[in-house]
């Protein structure tokens, strides 16, 4: 990463002020019964979505005027710059439209294509991840939690996560269920909030897919700064381009492993 | 109900108590890094499981030293009676394990075997559901939502939840997934706490299995005092020496439909 530290306090300061703003926009609508659309792909969007990623929007043009931004809603402004700002202002609708404290906003910003900075905000609990490339990651709370990854080298004690099955049926290989026989427990929902509670060293393995670059962006610095590694189930870096499979564990040393099982079914390649 | 208004408020202060006590044994093992062991039945137990249990033992055998208590984790004490406590100290372990704010302890009073009182309370998050038969439930919490589940006729318009797919490989008829194509959309994860969104009007069916009387007894006077209906699937009231099925409805005019659909794979009764 080639930002000095000075730049890095500036962008983490513009990403933490557009989360606050963010999250000031996505509260007074939490529980309220508001309705949603449903987009092409299906998936629902509503008021508290837009209206978020306007304000993040307004928050970024206003600190950094020359920085892309590409956002689930708006999609792209000034593209082909260096630096680009990539926002999903509602991770989770599902879970926000059914009154479920962990969905997400979720700010990332891109260096040359690769994932620098990542917020990760949870605007009802208070949470607040700040992962920035090469620095340890910073979790703000009034609830317990460190950030630190945990040590799980044995997949047969992992602690296996997944927002939902149906993300299960789009996937590129049809071998998530042996991941998930391996692991010692899964759990269901979570959306990013998962990758945080992985962060916070609550979580081993987390295994999705058809993940669009909004959905997984922020959490690259988060996870890596706090010891883990995200990739995709093949264990390369994630692309915007890429067949939208993510796989974060928190001990790298898992990461072989699970990226067998999903590949192939087995826990080590052929 | 033959409890008189003030053996209601009694009873219902001698739940509370608990649940504070419960509350004060949990949250310190929160994010905390407890290990669990495997239950005969696989599921998992916490340290933090059978202390809160024992507290709210404590707790109820000093106020009602006369009523039975039958609790997840210690079986039975003093059975026969008329009255009997029915609880689950940590209701979502995995959920509870993993970090999620999304577990609860539930507490249940069953007079004549028929659920009288129920309380939800999720410790860290400060939610408190309280549910007398004949009255309308109350909500403390400092987040928003009102007591009052929503109408919603169309099974179409349903927002469905269930904890986890893992719950309907042990279901008595095949026809989850005909209730799901049929609903609006589903999300998942939740335990007791997506009972508890269903009585705030956030969720309007919750279809589950392989439950057992402490996991519901406390569910069934918090939804049906929000306006809603808990039964099997087959839509009878739910008792101890049932099948596991749990079908909740916010809108008493979907469990019909809901039903059908659950027991045969169509939404009307052949």
């Amino acid at each position: 990463m080639t930002m000095t530290l000075h730049d890095s306090d500036r962008l983490v300061a513009a990403a933490t002020a557009a989360a606050d703003v963010a999250g000031c926009v996505i509260r007074p609508f939490f529980r309220q019964g508001i309705g949603a659309d449903d987009k092409d792909d299906r998936s629902p969007v509503t008021i508290a979505d837009r209206t978020a990623e306007r304000a993040i929007r307004a928050v970024l043009a206003e600190r950094l005027p020359d920085h892309g931004v590409l956002g689930e809603e708006f999609g792209q402004e000034r593209p082909g710059g260096r630096y680009c700002w990539v926002i999903d202002p509602v991770d989770g609708t599902r879970a926000f439209l059914t009154g479920r404290p962990t969905f997400g906003t979720l700010i990332a910003l891109l260096e040359d294509g690769v994932p620098v900075l990542g917020v990760i905000d949870q605007p009802v609990t208070g949470e607040r991840w700040i992962g920035v490339r090469g620095r340890p990651t910073r979790y703000e709370s009034r609830w317990p939690g460190a950030i630190r990854t945990r040590p799980c080298p044995d997949i047969g004690q992992a602690e296996l996560s997944c927002t939902a099955p149906e993300m299960i049926e789009g996937a590129p290989t049809p071998h998530w269920d042996a991941l998930r026989r391996s692991a010692k427990r899964v759990s269901w929902g979570g959306d990013c909030y998962a990758y945080g509670l992985l962060a916070l060293g609550q979580i081993d393995v987390v295994a999705e897919c058809t993940m669009k670059i909004w959905d997984w962006a922020a959490l690259v610095p988060v996870i890596e700064g706090a010891g883990g590694r995200v990739t995709d189930w093949s264990g390369r870096p994630l692309r915007a381009d890429g067949d939208g499979t993510v796989l974060a564990v928190g001990d790298p040393t898992l990461l072989a492993t699970a990226s067998a099982l999903l590949c192939e079914g087995r826990p080590t390649r052929s």
